[in-house]
């Protein structure tokens, strides 16, 4: 269904209006400008953060009063714990996916897919709505409290780009709360910088990253440098709201881990970067299958049947997370160090290690209870807590590691908000410290650290699933607060990727073929060195348009194919054809639904005289973002404006990019996916060259 | 005189060489390629990181060596111990300076300049051989031993770039020792990326910084992701060489700095950034007008003066970092902590605060000594430090201040290797540091650190003065360990480069464009928009060849120009002319060198048929780095030769870049500067559309 797609113009538009436009403004606007989008990317990274501090307090409270009530309950009786455990997470799932099948469907999953199609230049519709974005926060609310095996960090990144482009196109025109004051941004371009920005500062919430935040969006868009700057303001205010300080940044610290390495230790750690490459790309090629069966199968038979999916698997996870935990027995509690503040079995209703869950004596602890029926972060933490070896056996941690892949697979694609990489750390970690467990016991050496080799088994995961390097990188240094494992984290993230590069695409890419979401990749197709520019275009013929055309003719051309653009072609008085631009679908439909510029005569008018100039706002011809955008049956003209003509000199784009026939097609596109084009002309050899252009014409001094 | 200054060319060209060697290689050379260029990367970073390891350990031995003589010999006499202390630096100074004028002169300054330009585009005569690698690294040894106010790790960044740049070519072609073995990367291109990644390296190797590294390398280039990996690699590798494990990475360790911050502290730290920027300005401003007033009067003189300069400057140093503090009145040593750690006055010969230098008593220290007399790391080493409150008077720190000012502004431009990020942190963490003992001293909290102060200052000064933000921010985090600092930095990083950009550009666009490199920022200038592309070309006539061209034709135009590159016109068989290609002096000299495409009729001959093809090797056509290239006056070419024929046909390029003669100069320059291109034809608008590439068209599966 790519055809519900529609290519993102990061060009600008040279058109009478734009010029005009700009010749108004003169060069002050530019600061203008400039001063807007520094406030914007503040306001970006305050709201961002909001959002993040208003799911992560509600998730807490919620997870933190289910958990407190069905610890209470189980004193007196398993069977009711569980149920009230059971129809919690029921209930919290229900909603989210209730809000999202009702009211945003574009609010399910991770969104990011969908995000890195934006910044490559698709665009998607409902992706960034008012409505996505509403339903993003309620529904990870529900799906994350709910303790599905999924994560708030992806809805969160996509809830940034949602702030961000609704700041920018000044809210949302659906539901007209949107004030012409803010629309200073109209071109494609300007959107999605902000956008970016708004990646970055969903990032940075999210981890508390905020070099990771500002990496990561490169990591998207590497085209426009400037944004960095913005964004750093974004999260420096970000990284103020709330948590202002000490520790404020770091989730799990882990900065007390091991401390030095011997070179012996590089093995296991280049086991842990080969598993996480396999267990990735298995996790990427399971989901694709899933999601595939999901889209062709089971979700067109409609919105009930992803509601029933959806508590299905809560029930499900439920049941596995409270049931499983019982059937294992507990282990007595390590003999206990006063100096190191790690109580055995914890006070119930407190955070920390050393569950009391299903256990005879009271001096015991039930090591699959602390990681399986907890809060993710909790668990996170003490599977990378130091200072704790031996508190988890090794058949636990297989149990915990087969049964969670496994929900995890299965979460993947409900129609909920959901997140990867919470999980994706929940899995590493757990094979990592078996691995770990497995070094301690051979090795013999004092300092090694079973938290760290999870941390590791962590970033090899996400990095043979996501197949992120440097940005990945980052955030698990910025989460861990630990700038000596650096280097570490790094050769693991390589491994993974490399091995999971071996046998498919990274998360996000496959999900996004799924879903028909074309990227372009950053470097051309090795094929396309042999091939032209015109053998790429194929061979049919070029629909274009005169310059002053007859309404009817425009009509029955926009209704007879779905190009979104056309060349204009002239004539010259000596009668040779000139191409002198290119007109948009869009604009084409705008100019026919306001008449104004109809007029009776087939001449061309002058476009510099007259009143043309007030006719049109620039504005108006602005698309709004990720809208359906008008279509031509809306359009409703009478016979006698189908009788009428139509100049098209001032709306067209009059330079659009050209290039030879035979340029080979790996030239063309780099020059159409740096330059993030839309349209590009396929002409013939030119006959002369008028002039050369060098570097220093360029340089320009004022 | 940008004429010395050649432009590259990050566009393939195409012609028949190329594609026959595509043909012949086939996809699997891509993934050789890949595996060479990991290979590359990796060596890179060892050969790096071992030349940084060599000039630290040099320098430290020589100023170690320095030192301790100097005060075991002031125990007898200040004044003989002053004159081998001036003497010592002497002699080091005058080894560089010697090296360096007589042997590598592009070695001199800190590089960073040239490799900039050298990433952006232009190609400066010198900057990457092999003689200003071994100029550069004996060269720094030389002038950071010898006590001068300048650091080495602008010059590591150039070493780093010159062995990548070495590497990449194979050797040095002048002293031929090169192996056609690794002679892969041909194309500017690809020898940029490998220079980007040798910058990389060189920051990692530098400030033990390696994701600072590759934001640096990014700030520079961000259109080639993919390096990011490759350098990655790089580094860890060169992380491990010698300092594996704990604490290799941290040169200023502040971990144990202040923890937690007031709302109150941060207005000290905004006047921390705005004097950063002032400063940072001024320094900026003070260092262009002399070394301008350097480059038109000084240096004009010869070598004999430059070394006497130095020399002299030498001697200042020296003169006033011995005699200052011997002005100064010693201070009682504080009350001793013995948990601390820290002695007061620490032992003869050892590194650490409170040095007891022309003190009447035993338990005295002086504490301009203490960062005046000493090498520079040691001095930052003690500004930063914790837990030494009081240790400096705001006296010494202001002596300090402006007495290192002027010193680090008359080392500027001295014909030794310099860099100026040391100087920069020692003059920011002077200030940084009197502002923290305001600070300490009004807002009387018990937990504010001088030291932390001090860090702030050293980032804003840099700020002011170099205006990069992302990476700067990095490298001072991972530099000093501390991690919750971060937001701070980054908020008087960008507060000390919006109040330097008020006042003049960065440090190293001001020395580029002293030097006469043109770098092309990254946004076209205002006016280009207003501008078309025809104007920026001139009005003269272009100068084309045919595709057949007599050989004394060639030469005649040869020399009654200087232009690098000509459009080749053809005519077809009903008398149209046809704009085939370009083709590049240097392309052209090869040819007429070699004489074996000479030919007698004037008549194109089939190029695809026949011999052709092995008459060349492409690598015989790729131009070595940063040398001056071959000229036409060096080519000897008989009566007879003039006579005959070249067919140019295979030689040219044949689809250089095209644009409309009315495409605005704006959107030019963003096509110029983000393709990396060198020339671009100005053409008439086409008179026909062959066809229309979209995204659609550029989704090839393979
Ligand atoms: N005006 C046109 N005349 C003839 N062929 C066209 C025209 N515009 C596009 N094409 C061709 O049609 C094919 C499909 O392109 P499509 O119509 O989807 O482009 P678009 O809708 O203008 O751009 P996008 O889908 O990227 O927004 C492409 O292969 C392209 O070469
Ligand atoms: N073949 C040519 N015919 C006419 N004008 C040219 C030609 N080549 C360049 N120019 C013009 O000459 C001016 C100086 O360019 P220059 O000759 O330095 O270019 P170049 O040497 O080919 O490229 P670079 O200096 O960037 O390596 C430019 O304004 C350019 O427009
Ligand atoms: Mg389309
Ligand atoms: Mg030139």
């Amino acid at each position: 269904d790519g055809s519900s797609v529609d290519s993102l113009d990061y060009e600008v538009i040279e058109n009478f209006a734009y010029r005009e436009e700009q010749a108004r403004r003169g060069k002050l606007y530019v600061s203008y400008l400039l001063v807007v989008k520094w406030i914007f990317a503040l306001l970006i990274g305050i709201g961002t953060g909001l959002a993040a501090v208003f799911i992560n307090l509600s998730v807490e409270n919620f997870a933190g009063w289910k958990f407190s009530l069905t610890f209470s309950i189980i004193q007196k009786s398993y069977i009711a714990g569980f149920l009230l455990y059971a129809l919690i997470n029921l209930v919290l799932v229900f909603s989210s996916v209730y809000i999202v099948t009702q009211f945003a469907p574009a609010a399910a999953g991770s969104g990011i897919p969908e995000i890195k199609g934006y910044l490559n230049g698709v665009d998607i519709h409902g992706i960034l709505l008012l409505r996505t974005l509403i339903g993003k926060i309620f529904g990870s609310i529900g799906s994350v409290g709910g303790g599905l095996a999924l994560g708030k960090e992806g809805p969160l990144v996509h809830t940034g780009a949602c702030i961000a482009s609704l700041l920018g196109q000044g809210g949302s025109t659906k539901y007209h709360i949107n004030s012409r004051w803010f629309q200073v941004f109209r071109s494609d371009r300007d959107r999605r910088d902000l956008v970016t920005c708004g990646c970055a500062a969903g990032v940075a919430a999210a981890f508390r990253a905020p070099v990771g935040g500002v990496l990561f969006a490169l990591e998207e868009v590497t085209s426009w440098y400037g944004i960095l700057m913005r964004t750093a303001m974004g999260w420096c205010k970000n990284g103020n709201c709330g948590h202002f300080g000490s520790g404020g940044f770091i989730i799990w610290d882990i900065s007390d881990g091991q401390e030095d390495y011997s070179f012996a230790e590089l093995l296991p750690m280049a086991i842990i970067g080969v598993i996480g490459g396999l267990l990735g790309a298995l996790f990427n090629q399971l989901t694709l299958y899933i999601s595939s069966w999901r889209r062709n199968h089971l979700h067109k038979k409609g919105i009930r049947v992803k509601i029933i999916e959806a508590c299905l698997v809560s029930l499900l996870t439920s049941i596995i997370s409270f049931c499983l935990p019982l059937l294992r027995k507990c282990s007595p509690c390590p003999a206990s160090d006063p100096t190191s503040g790690i109580e055995c079995p914890r006070p119930p209703g407190m955070y920390g290690n050393y569950v009391n869950f299903f256990c005879s004596s009271d001096k015991e602890y039930n090591d699959l209870a602390t990681i399986f029926f907890n809060t993710q972060d909790d668990a996170i933490r003490n599977l990378f807590s130091a200072k704790t070896m031996h508190e988890y056996s090794s058949q636990s941690l297989l149990t915990f590691l087969v049964m969670f892949y496994t929900l995890a697979v299965l979460t993947f694609g409900t129609a909920v908000p959901a997140g990867q990489f919470v999980p994706g750390i929940m899995i590493g970690s757990t094979y990592g410290r078996l691995v770990g467990m497995f070094v301690v016991k051979y090795y013999k050496k004092p300092n090694i650290e079973e938290g760290t080799y999870a941390l590791l088994g962590a970033a090899s995961f996400l990095g043979g699933s996501m197949r992120m390097t440097v940005s990945l990188c980052v955030i698990m240094v910025e989460i861990t607060n630990n700038l000596k494992l650096l280097p570490l984290i790094m050769l693991v993230l390589l491994m993974s990727k490399a091995v999971g590069d071996a046998f498919n695409e990274g998360l996000y890419e496959e999900q996004a073929r799924l879903r028909g979401i074309p990227l372009l990749e950053s470097r051309p197709k090795y094929e396309m060195r042999n091939m032209t520019a015109k053998e790429a275009c194929g061979s049919g013929r070029v629909i274009s348009l005169p310059r002053v055309v007859k309404v009817s003719d425009v009509v029955s051309i926009l209704r007879s194919n779905k190009h979104n653009g056309f060349p204009v072609i002239d004539h010259t008085r000596s009668g040779e054809s000139l191409v002198i631009g290119l007109v948009l679908r869009s604009h084409l439909l705008v100019i026919l639904q306001s008449k104004v510029d109809f007029q009776h005569s087939p001449l061309p008018s002058d476009p510099r005289g007259g009143d043309r100039s007030i006719r049109h706002d620039s504005h108006e011809f602005a698309k709004p973002v990720s809208s359906k955008g008008r279509s031509i049956d809306d359009i409703h003209l009478s016979s006698d404006d189908l009788e009428m003509y139509i100049d098209l000199a001032p709306f067209l784009n009059p330079s659009p990019y050209i290039v030879p026939e035979d340029m080979s097609l790996a030239k063309v596109y780099n020059l159409f996916r740096q330059l993030g084009l839309r349209h590009l002309f396929v002409v013939p050899r030119p006959s002369r060259v008028l002039g050369l252009i060098t570097r220093k014409d360029l340089l320009i001094e004022d």
